[in-house]
Protein backbone atom coordinates (compact mmCIF):
# COMPACT_ATOMS: atom_id res chain seq x y z
CA UNK A 1 0.00 0.00 0.00
CA UNK A 2 1.10 3.48 -0.51
CA UNK A 3 2.35 5.54 2.14
CA UNK A 4 0.70 8.19 1.64
CA UNK A 5 -2.52 6.35 1.48
CA UNK A 6 -1.51 4.42 4.03
CA UNK A 7 -1.19 6.86 6.68
CA UNK A 8 -4.29 8.92 5.73
CA UNK A 9 -6.57 6.30 6.98
CA UNK A 10 -4.65 6.53 10.81
CA UNK A 11 -6.54 9.27 13.19
CA UNK A 12 -3.66 11.33 14.21
CA UNK A 13 -2.27 10.64 17.71
CA UNK A 14 -4.35 13.05 19.84
CA UNK A 15 -7.26 11.71 17.70
CA UNK A 16 -6.44 8.01 18.91
CA UNK A 17 -5.47 9.89 22.77
CA UNK A 18 -9.13 11.79 23.11
CA UNK A 19 -10.95 8.50 22.10
CA UNK A 20 -9.21 6.26 24.13
CA UNK A 21 -9.99 8.99 26.58
CA UNK A 22 -13.68 8.86 26.00
CA UNK A 23 -13.63 4.93 26.35
CA UNK A 24 -12.48 4.70 29.51
CA UNK A 25 -15.03 7.59 30.55
CA UNK A 26 -17.43 5.21 28.74
CA UNK A 27 -16.26 2.32 31.12
CA UNK A 28 -16.19 4.15 34.50
CA UNK A 29 -19.87 3.90 34.74
CA UNK A 30 -20.42 0.18 33.77
CA UNK A 31 -17.53 -0.95 36.22
CA UNK A 32 -18.64 1.09 38.89
CA UNK A 33 -22.49 -0.12 39.28
CA UNK A 34 -20.92 -3.68 39.96
CA UNK A 35 -17.79 -2.67 42.26
CA UNK A 36 -18.78 -4.22 46.10
CA UNK A 37 -22.14 -5.45 44.78
CA UNK A 38 -23.05 -9.29 44.38
CA UNK A 39 -22.26 -10.71 41.23
CA UNK A 40 -21.59 -14.22 39.83
CA UNK A 41 -18.03 -15.65 39.20
CA UNK A 42 -17.53 -17.69 36.27
CA UNK A 43 -13.98 -19.48 35.86
CA UNK A 44 -12.73 -19.24 32.44
CA UNK A 45 -10.45 -21.98 30.84
CA UNK A 46 -7.15 -20.58 32.58
CA UNK A 47 -9.20 -20.67 36.02
CA UNK A 48 -9.04 -16.64 35.84
CA UNK A 49 -12.15 -15.30 37.05
CA UNK A 50 -14.51 -13.19 34.62
CA UNK A 51 -17.78 -11.70 35.89
CA UNK A 52 -20.98 -9.50 34.06
CA UNK A 53 -18.80 -6.65 34.91
CA UNK A 54 -16.19 -7.45 32.58
CA UNK A 55 -18.50 -8.62 29.98
CA UNK A 56 -20.55 -5.51 29.80
CA UNK A 57 -17.58 -2.98 30.05
CA UNK A 58 -16.10 -4.49 27.13
CA UNK A 59 -19.82 -4.54 25.22
CA UNK A 60 -19.98 -0.78 25.64
CA UNK A 61 -16.45 0.08 24.56
CA UNK A 62 -16.54 -1.99 21.39
CA UNK A 63 -19.50 -0.59 20.69
CA UNK A 64 -18.59 2.66 20.87
CA UNK A 65 -15.07 1.65 18.80
CA UNK A 66 -17.14 -0.26 16.43
CA UNK A 67 -19.42 2.86 15.65
CA UNK A 68 -16.53 5.60 15.48
CA UNK A 69 -14.06 3.63 13.90
CA UNK A 70 -15.82 0.58 12.44
CA UNK A 71 -12.51 -0.12 9.85
CA UNK A 72 -10.23 -0.52 13.55
CA UNK A 73 -9.15 -3.58 14.42
CA UNK A 74 -10.17 -4.66 18.27
CA UNK A 75 -8.45 -6.99 20.30
CA UNK A 76 -10.45 -7.20 23.81
CA UNK A 77 -9.68 -9.38 26.82
CA UNK A 78 -12.97 -11.18 26.59
CA UNK A 79 -14.92 -11.23 23.47
CA UNK A 80 -11.54 -12.01 21.50
CA UNK A 81 -10.15 -10.36 18.39
CA UNK A 82 -11.68 -8.86 15.11
CA UNK A 83 -9.68 -7.34 12.13
CA UNK A 84 -6.09 -7.89 13.97
CA UNK A 85 -4.79 -6.46 10.11
CA UNK A 86 -6.43 -3.44 10.50
CA UNK A 87 -4.15 -0.18 11.03
CA UNK A 88 -5.16 0.68 14.19
CA UNK A 89 -6.01 -2.16 16.77
CA UNK A 90 -7.50 -1.09 19.64
CA UNK A 91 -6.85 -3.44 22.54
CA UNK A 92 -9.09 -3.43 25.73
CA UNK A 93 -8.94 -5.11 29.73
CA UNK A 94 -12.15 -3.92 30.35
CA UNK A 95 -11.28 -4.96 33.93
CA UNK A 96 -7.83 -5.65 34.45
CA UNK A 97 -7.42 -6.63 37.76
CA UNK A 98 -11.00 -8.81 38.05
CA UNK A 99 -9.34 -10.78 41.43
CA UNK A 100 -9.49 -7.53 43.07
CA UNK A 101 -12.68 -6.15 41.61
CA UNK A 102 -14.65 -9.35 43.72
CA UNK A 103 -12.55 -8.92 46.70
CA UNK A 104 -13.86 -5.10 47.27
CA UNK A 105 -10.10 -3.80 46.58
CA UNK A 106 -10.33 -0.43 44.62
CA UNK A 107 -7.15 -1.92 42.85
CA UNK A 108 -8.61 -2.39 39.47
CA UNK A 109 -8.69 -0.58 36.16
CA UNK A 110 -10.00 -0.11 32.75
CA UNK A 111 -7.08 -0.60 30.18
CA UNK A 112 -6.88 0.94 26.49
CA UNK A 113 -4.66 0.82 23.96
CA UNK A 114 -4.28 2.00 20.69
CA UNK A 115 -1.59 0.18 18.60
CA UNK A 116 -0.35 0.96 15.47
CA UNK A 117 0.97 -1.23 13.36
CA UNK A 118 1.44 -3.63 16.00
CA UNK A 119 3.00 -0.65 18.34
CA UNK A 120 1.03 0.49 21.08
CA UNK A 121 0.94 4.59 20.47
CA UNK A 122 -1.43 5.66 23.14
CA UNK A 123 -2.39 4.04 26.57
CA UNK A 124 -4.85 4.83 29.37
CA UNK A 125 -4.96 3.40 32.91
CA UNK A 126 -8.29 4.31 34.40
CA UNK A 127 -8.53 3.51 38.28
CA UNK A 128 -12.21 4.07 38.35
CA UNK A 129 -12.77 3.62 41.84
CA UNK A 130 -9.25 5.70 42.85
CA UNK A 131 -9.54 8.40 40.47
CA UNK A 132 -6.67 7.81 39.06
CA UNK A 133 -6.37 7.87 35.22
CA UNK A 134 -2.96 7.55 33.39
CA UNK A 135 -2.50 8.41 30.17
CA UNK A 136 0.79 7.88 27.47
CA UNK A 137 1.24 8.60 24.25
CA UNK A 138 4.39 7.61 22.16
CA UNK A 139 6.65 10.89 22.43
CA UNK A 140 4.80 12.67 24.77
CA UNK A 141 4.63 13.04 28.64
CA UNK A 142 2.30 10.86 30.70
CA UNK A 143 0.39 12.34 32.67
CA UNK A 144 -1.79 11.17 36.15
CA UNK A 145 -5.49 12.97 35.63
CA UNK A 146 -3.88 15.99 33.30
CA UNK A 147 -0.61 16.58 35.13
CA UNK A 148 2.75 15.06 34.04
CA UNK A 149 4.20 12.61 36.16
CA UNK A 150 7.89 10.99 36.06
CA UNK A 151 9.50 7.61 36.77
CA UNK A 152 11.59 8.23 39.83
CA UNK A 153 15.50 8.33 39.50
CA UNK A 154 16.00 5.25 40.99
CA UNK A 155 19.13 3.32 39.02
CA UNK A 156 20.09 0.89 42.00
CA UNK A 157 18.20 -2.16 43.16
CA UNK A 158 19.42 -1.68 46.93
CA UNK A 159 16.55 1.65 46.73
CA UNK A 160 14.32 0.21 44.56
CA UNK A 161 10.72 -0.36 45.25
CA UNK A 162 9.41 -3.93 43.75
CA UNK A 163 6.41 -5.01 42.80
CA UNK A 164 4.49 -8.38 41.08
CA UNK A 165 1.00 -9.28 41.40
CA UNK A 166 1.26 -12.50 42.79
CA UNK A 167 4.96 -14.49 43.22
CA UNK A 168 2.33 -17.69 43.00
CA UNK A 169 1.77 -16.30 38.83
CA UNK A 170 5.23 -17.93 37.89
CA UNK A 171 6.35 -21.04 37.09
CA UNK A 172 9.37 -22.34 38.71
CA UNK A 173 12.02 -21.21 36.88
CA UNK A 174 10.37 -17.64 36.87
CA UNK A 175 9.91 -17.76 40.13
CA UNK A 176 13.46 -18.58 40.45
CA UNK A 177 14.59 -15.49 38.74
CA UNK A 178 12.35 -12.84 40.74
CA UNK A 179 13.21 -14.89 44.30
CA UNK A 180 17.34 -13.37 42.76
CA UNK A 181 15.76 -9.98 43.05
CA UNK A 182 14.06 -9.91 46.05
CA UNK A 183 17.26 -9.99 48.48
CA UNK A 184 18.91 -6.98 46.03
CA UNK A 185 16.15 -4.67 46.14
CA UNK A 186 14.68 -2.21 49.15
CA UNK A 187 11.17 -3.15 49.30
CA UNK A 188 9.07 -5.97 47.82
CA UNK A 189 5.34 -6.01 47.62
CA UNK A 190 2.30 -7.68 45.89
CA UNK A 191 -1.47 -7.15 44.24
CA UNK A 192 -2.11 -4.43 42.03
CA UNK A 193 -2.17 -5.47 38.48
CA UNK A 194 -2.19 -2.55 36.23
CA UNK A 195 -2.11 -0.27 39.34
CA UNK A 196 1.83 -0.94 39.65
CA UNK A 197 2.52 0.36 36.09
CA UNK A 198 1.01 3.57 37.23
CA UNK A 199 2.52 4.05 39.95
CA UNK A 200 5.62 3.34 38.37
CA UNK A 201 4.92 6.06 35.99
CA UNK A 202 4.33 8.73 39.02
CA UNK A 203 7.74 7.81 40.48
CA UNK A 204 6.32 5.93 43.91
CA UNK A 205 7.56 2.27 43.01
CA UNK A 206 10.20 1.44 40.68
CA UNK A 207 10.39 -2.11 39.43
CA UNK A 208 7.97 -4.40 38.30
CA UNK A 209 8.03 -7.90 37.07
CA UNK A 210 5.75 -10.12 36.12
CA UNK A 211 4.67 -13.50 33.82
CA UNK A 212 1.57 -14.67 31.68
CA UNK A 213 0.56 -11.27 30.95
CA UNK A 214 -1.88 -10.85 27.22
CA UNK A 215 -1.77 -7.96 25.47
CA UNK A 216 -4.33 -6.60 26.70
CA UNK A 217 -2.82 -6.63 30.19
CA UNK A 218 0.49 -5.06 28.65
CA UNK A 219 -0.06 -2.66 25.47
CA UNK A 220 -1.41 0.34 27.44
CA UNK A 221 1.45 0.37 29.78
CA UNK A 222 3.77 0.51 27.28
CA UNK A 223 3.00 4.95 26.49
CA UNK A 224 2.50 5.34 30.10
CA UNK A 225 5.62 3.90 31.24
CA UNK A 226 8.15 5.07 28.79
CA UNK A 227 6.06 8.89 28.27
CA UNK A 228 7.60 8.77 32.01
CA UNK A 229 10.69 8.22 31.11
CA UNK A 230 10.75 4.10 32.01
CA UNK A 231 11.39 1.34 30.48
CA UNK A 232 9.66 -2.00 29.42
CA UNK A 233 10.12 -4.93 27.80
CA UNK A 234 9.83 -8.58 27.79
CA UNK A 235 12.33 -10.91 29.74
CA UNK A 236 14.57 -10.47 26.61
CA UNK A 237 14.71 -7.09 26.72
CA UNK A 238 12.68 -6.68 23.65
CA UNK A 239 10.05 -4.37 23.25
CA UNK A 240 6.01 -5.55 23.84
CA UNK A 241 4.21 -6.51 21.23
CA UNK A 242 1.00 -8.83 20.56
CA UNK A 243 3.44 -11.81 19.81
CA UNK A 244 5.08 -11.16 23.19
CA UNK A 245 5.56 -14.13 25.52
CA UNK A 246 3.97 -12.15 28.27
CA UNK A 247 7.18 -12.00 30.71
CA UNK A 248 6.90 -8.04 31.46
CA UNK A 249 9.74 -6.19 33.66
CA UNK A 250 9.15 -2.50 33.83
CA UNK A 251 11.79 -0.15 35.30
CA UNK A 252 12.06 3.31 36.62
CA UNK A 253 15.05 3.99 34.81
CA UNK A 254 17.60 2.08 32.12
CA UNK A 255 19.99 1.14 34.34
CA UNK A 256 17.50 0.04 36.93
CA UNK A 257 15.98 -2.29 34.13
CA UNK A 258 19.63 -3.59 33.26
CA UNK A 259 20.91 -4.16 36.89
CA UNK A 260 17.31 -6.22 37.00
CA UNK A 261 17.58 -8.43 34.21
CA UNK A 262 21.22 -8.83 35.24
CA UNK A 263 20.31 -10.26 38.50
CA UNK A 264 17.43 -12.58 37.26
CA UNK A 265 20.00 -13.89 35.19
CA UNK A 266 18.43 -12.88 31.99
CA UNK B 1 -9.89 -4.18 93.73
CA UNK B 2 -13.59 -3.73 94.67
CA UNK B 3 -15.38 -4.11 91.96
CA UNK B 4 -17.29 -0.97 92.29
CA UNK B 5 -14.25 1.70 92.48
CA UNK B 6 -12.65 -0.62 89.72
CA UNK B 7 -15.65 0.24 87.07
CA UNK B 8 -15.77 3.75 88.32
CA UNK B 9 -12.10 4.25 86.53
CA UNK B 10 -13.02 3.39 83.42
CA UNK B 11 -14.70 5.75 80.87
CA UNK B 12 -18.18 3.83 79.26
CA UNK B 13 -17.64 2.22 76.02
CA UNK B 14 -19.58 4.85 74.18
CA UNK B 15 -16.66 7.39 75.44
CA UNK B 16 -13.98 5.23 73.88
CA UNK B 17 -15.28 4.60 71.02
CA UNK B 18 -15.83 8.15 71.08
CA UNK B 19 -12.36 9.27 71.88
CA UNK B 20 -11.08 6.60 69.12
CA UNK B 21 -12.40 8.38 66.36
CA UNK B 22 -11.40 11.59 67.70
CA UNK B 23 -7.60 10.27 67.13
CA UNK B 24 -8.58 8.56 64.02
CA UNK B 25 -9.45 12.33 63.14
CA UNK B 26 -6.06 13.69 64.79
CA UNK B 27 -3.80 11.66 62.93
CA UNK B 28 -5.82 11.44 59.28
CA UNK B 29 -3.98 15.23 58.31
CA UNK B 30 -0.56 14.13 60.19
CA UNK B 31 -0.04 11.19 57.84
CA UNK B 32 -2.31 12.13 54.73
CA UNK B 33 0.71 15.54 54.33
CA UNK B 34 3.42 13.28 54.15
CA UNK B 35 1.75 10.21 52.03
CA UNK B 36 2.78 10.64 47.99
CA UNK B 37 5.95 13.10 49.34
CA UNK B 38 10.10 12.18 49.54
CA UNK B 39 10.70 11.14 52.77
CA UNK B 40 13.42 9.67 54.55
CA UNK B 41 13.26 6.15 55.13
CA UNK B 42 14.59 4.14 58.11
CA UNK B 43 14.70 0.73 59.16
CA UNK B 44 13.98 -0.81 62.62
CA UNK B 45 15.71 -3.52 64.00
CA UNK B 46 13.70 -5.73 62.33
CA UNK B 47 14.16 -4.51 59.20
CA UNK B 48 10.97 -3.24 58.68
CA UNK B 49 10.77 0.56 57.56
CA UNK B 50 9.67 3.96 59.35
CA UNK B 51 9.46 7.44 58.38
CA UNK B 52 8.77 10.78 59.90
CA UNK B 53 4.93 10.37 59.52
CA UNK B 54 4.86 7.22 61.33
CA UNK B 55 6.50 9.14 64.48
CA UNK B 56 4.73 12.31 63.92
CA UNK B 57 1.04 10.76 64.26
CA UNK B 58 2.18 8.76 66.96
CA UNK B 59 3.41 11.93 68.69
CA UNK B 60 0.05 13.60 68.07
CA UNK B 61 -2.19 10.50 68.91
CA UNK B 62 0.30 10.22 72.37
CA UNK B 63 -0.26 13.55 72.95
CA UNK B 64 -3.97 13.72 72.85
CA UNK B 65 -4.28 10.56 75.25
CA UNK B 66 -1.57 11.98 77.70
CA UNK B 67 -4.33 15.22 77.74
CA UNK B 68 -7.30 13.24 77.96
CA UNK B 69 -6.88 10.45 79.92
CA UNK B 70 -3.73 10.79 82.26
CA UNK B 71 -3.89 7.44 83.88
CA UNK B 72 -4.83 5.20 80.30
CA UNK B 73 -1.57 3.02 79.57
CA UNK B 74 -0.50 2.99 75.69
CA UNK B 75 1.23 0.65 73.61
CA UNK B 76 2.38 2.00 70.55
CA UNK B 77 4.66 0.94 67.81
CA UNK B 78 7.25 3.59 67.61
CA UNK B 79 7.18 4.70 71.20
CA UNK B 80 6.89 2.54 72.95
CA UNK B 81 5.02 1.23 76.60
CA UNK B 82 3.52 3.32 79.30
CA UNK B 83 1.59 2.16 82.21
CA UNK B 84 0.47 -1.27 80.67
CA UNK B 85 -0.81 -1.97 83.88
CA UNK B 86 -3.54 0.83 83.51
CA UNK B 87 -6.80 -0.53 83.46
CA UNK B 88 -7.62 1.27 80.03
CA UNK B 89 -4.96 0.56 77.18
CA UNK B 90 -4.83 2.48 73.90
CA UNK B 91 -2.93 0.39 71.33
CA UNK B 92 -1.87 2.69 68.13
CA UNK B 93 -0.46 1.43 65.31
CA UNK B 94 0.17 4.80 63.75
CA UNK B 95 0.80 4.15 60.27
CA UNK B 96 -0.34 0.82 59.58
CA UNK B 97 1.09 -0.76 56.31
CA UNK B 98 4.35 1.48 56.21
CA UNK B 99 4.88 -0.25 52.92
CA UNK B 100 2.08 0.92 51.41
CA UNK B 101 2.92 4.55 52.29
CA UNK B 102 6.06 4.61 51.13
CA UNK B 103 5.34 2.88 47.97
CA UNK B 104 2.40 5.26 47.06
CA UNK B 105 -0.44 2.31 47.75
CA UNK B 106 -3.70 4.03 49.71
CA UNK B 107 -3.94 0.91 51.59
CA UNK B 108 -2.25 1.79 54.70
CA UNK B 109 -4.61 2.73 57.96
CA UNK B 110 -4.24 4.48 61.42
CA UNK B 111 -5.44 1.55 64.08
CA UNK B 112 -6.20 2.48 67.34
CA UNK B 113 -7.93 -0.02 70.28
CA UNK B 114 -8.77 0.31 73.55
CA UNK B 115 -8.33 -2.48 75.67
CA UNK B 116 -9.89 -2.92 78.65
CA UNK B 117 -7.93 -5.35 81.29
CA UNK B 118 -5.76 -6.83 78.42
CA UNK B 119 -8.82 -7.33 76.26
CA UNK B 120 -9.50 -4.91 73.07
CA UNK B 121 -13.40 -3.52 73.48
CA UNK B 122 -13.02 -0.80 70.76
CA UNK B 123 -11.19 -0.92 67.72
CA UNK B 124 -10.77 1.36 64.90
CA UNK B 125 -9.40 0.91 61.08
CA UNK B 126 -9.06 4.27 60.16
CA UNK B 127 -7.93 4.20 55.86
CA UNK B 128 -6.86 7.85 55.64
CA UNK B 129 -6.31 8.10 52.03
CA UNK B 130 -9.93 5.73 50.42
CA UNK B 131 -11.81 7.74 53.14
CA UNK B 132 -12.67 4.49 54.49
CA UNK B 133 -13.28 3.82 58.50
CA UNK B 134 -14.49 0.56 60.44
CA UNK B 135 -15.36 1.40 63.99
CA UNK B 136 -15.97 -1.95 65.76
CA UNK B 137 -16.62 -1.95 69.76
CA UNK B 138 -17.25 -5.67 72.34
CA UNK B 139 -21.04 -6.05 71.67
CA UNK B 140 -21.84 -3.33 69.36
CA UNK B 141 -22.44 -3.70 65.09
CA UNK B 142 -19.64 -2.92 62.99
CA UNK B 143 -19.68 -0.19 61.39
CA UNK B 144 -18.20 1.35 57.90
CA UNK B 145 -18.00 4.81 57.67
CA UNK B 146 -21.28 5.01 59.48
CA UNK B 147 -23.49 1.97 58.17
CA UNK B 148 -23.30 -1.01 59.84
CA UNK B 149 -21.80 -3.77 57.82
CA UNK B 150 -21.51 -7.94 58.25
CA UNK B 151 -19.24 -10.33 57.40
CA UNK B 152 -20.31 -12.96 53.90
CA UNK B 153 -21.87 -15.99 54.96
CA UNK B 154 -18.91 -17.86 53.40
CA UNK B 155 -18.40 -21.68 55.50
CA UNK B 156 -16.82 -23.20 52.98
CA UNK B 157 -13.17 -22.91 51.76
CA UNK B 158 -13.90 -23.85 48.04
CA UNK B 159 -15.99 -20.19 48.22
CA UNK B 160 -13.50 -18.23 50.32
CA UNK B 161 -11.11 -15.35 49.51
CA UNK B 162 -8.28 -15.57 51.42
CA UNK B 163 -5.52 -12.98 51.73
CA UNK B 164 -2.12 -12.52 53.21
CA UNK B 165 0.04 -9.43 53.08
CA UNK B 166 2.66 -11.35 52.07
CA UNK B 167 3.77 -14.98 51.98
CA UNK B 168 7.13 -14.11 51.89
CA UNK B 169 6.53 -13.26 56.19
CA UNK B 170 6.17 -16.60 57.34
CA UNK B 171 8.60 -19.08 58.51
CA UNK B 172 8.67 -22.16 56.38
CA UNK B 173 6.56 -23.73 58.88
CA UNK B 174 3.85 -21.12 58.77
CA UNK B 175 4.08 -21.14 54.82
CA UNK B 176 3.46 -24.54 54.65
CA UNK B 177 0.75 -24.16 56.47
CA UNK B 178 -0.78 -21.38 54.31
CA UNK B 179 0.12 -23.18 50.95
CA UNK B 180 -1.87 -25.98 52.35
CA UNK B 181 -4.50 -23.84 52.30
CA UNK B 182 -4.29 -22.08 49.02
CA UNK B 183 -5.49 -25.32 46.24
CA UNK B 184 -8.90 -25.34 48.23
CA UNK B 185 -9.46 -21.51 48.19
CA UNK B 186 -11.70 -19.53 45.36
CA UNK B 187 -9.31 -16.69 45.26
CA UNK B 188 -5.33 -15.38 47.17
CA UNK B 189 -4.64 -12.28 46.75
CA UNK B 190 -2.01 -10.38 48.97
CA UNK B 191 -1.07 -7.11 50.21
CA UNK B 192 -3.66 -5.19 52.34
CA UNK B 193 -2.29 -5.14 55.89
CA UNK B 194 -5.02 -3.78 58.09
CA UNK B 195 -7.41 -3.07 55.45
CA UNK B 196 -8.05 -6.95 54.51
CA UNK B 197 -9.67 -7.09 58.05
CA UNK B 198 -12.00 -4.00 56.93
CA UNK B 199 -12.69 -5.86 53.92
CA UNK B 200 -13.58 -9.30 55.89
CA UNK B 201 -15.81 -7.18 58.35
CA UNK B 202 -17.33 -5.85 55.31
CA UNK B 203 -18.25 -9.34 53.64
CA UNK B 204 -15.72 -8.39 50.19
CA UNK B 205 -13.06 -10.93 51.54
CA UNK B 206 -13.44 -14.42 53.93
CA UNK B 207 -10.08 -15.45 55.29
CA UNK B 208 -6.62 -13.71 56.51
CA UNK B 209 -3.92 -15.73 57.90
CA UNK B 210 -1.07 -13.49 58.95
CA UNK B 211 1.81 -14.19 61.53
CA UNK B 212 4.37 -12.02 62.46
CA UNK B 213 1.87 -9.31 63.81
CA UNK B 214 2.19 -7.14 67.23
CA UNK B 215 -0.45 -6.28 69.83
CA UNK B 216 -0.74 -2.63 67.69
CA UNK B 217 -1.48 -4.59 64.48
CA UNK B 218 -3.90 -7.04 65.88
CA UNK B 219 -6.08 -5.13 69.07
CA UNK B 220 -8.06 -2.92 67.03
CA UNK B 221 -8.67 -5.81 64.57
CA UNK B 222 -10.52 -7.54 67.26
CA UNK B 223 -13.60 -5.65 67.61
CA UNK B 224 -14.09 -4.79 64.06
CA UNK B 225 -14.00 -8.62 62.98
CA UNK B 226 -16.11 -9.91 66.08
CA UNK B 227 -18.45 -7.02 65.89
CA UNK B 228 -19.34 -7.84 61.92
CA UNK B 229 -19.93 -11.42 62.48
CA UNK B 230 -16.78 -12.73 61.90
CA UNK B 231 -14.12 -14.86 64.17
CA UNK B 232 -10.41 -13.99 64.99
CA UNK B 233 -8.19 -15.56 66.73
CA UNK B 234 -4.64 -16.74 67.07
CA UNK B 235 -2.99 -19.95 65.29
CA UNK B 236 -4.09 -21.73 68.63
CA UNK B 237 -7.75 -20.71 68.42
CA UNK B 238 -7.01 -18.59 71.47
CA UNK B 239 -8.69 -15.03 71.58
CA UNK B 240 -5.86 -12.38 71.05
CA UNK B 241 -4.42 -10.44 73.78
CA UNK B 242 -0.82 -8.47 74.48
CA UNK B 243 0.87 -11.50 75.12
CA UNK B 244 -0.55 -13.32 71.59
CA UNK B 245 2.39 -14.90 69.32
CA UNK B 246 1.41 -12.73 66.40
CA UNK B 247 -0.20 -15.62 64.26
CA UNK B 248 -3.61 -14.66 63.34
CA UNK B 249 -6.79 -16.04 61.26
CA UNK B 250 -9.64 -14.61 60.65
CA UNK B 251 -12.78 -15.74 58.82
CA UNK B 252 -16.27 -14.36 57.85
CA UNK B 253 -17.85 -17.43 60.28
CA UNK B 254 -17.03 -19.74 63.26
CA UNK B 255 -17.14 -22.97 60.03
CA UNK B 256 -14.95 -21.01 57.67
CA UNK B 257 -12.54 -20.55 60.68
CA UNK B 258 -12.83 -23.97 61.54
CA UNK B 259 -11.98 -25.34 58.12
CA UNK B 260 -8.97 -23.18 58.09
CA UNK B 261 -7.69 -24.62 60.63
CA UNK B 262 -8.32 -27.93 59.95
CA UNK B 263 -6.92 -27.36 56.61
CA UNK B 264 -3.52 -25.57 57.79
CA UNK B 265 -3.23 -28.73 60.40
CA UNK B 266 -3.53 -26.61 63.53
Amino acid sequence: MPQGLHASAVPGRDVLLSFAGELADIAAPVATRWFRHPLDIDLKSDKSPVTVADRAVEQAVREAIAARFPAHGILGEEQGRERLDAEVVWVVDPIDGTRSFITGYPLWGTLIAAAVEGVPEVGVIAMHALNERWVGAKGEETRLNGAVCRTRACRDLASARLFTTSPYYFKPDERDAFERLLPLVHTTRFNGDCYNYGLLASGHIDLVVECRLEPFDYCSLVPVVEGAGGVITDWAGQPLGFESDGRVVAAATPELHAAAMRAMGL
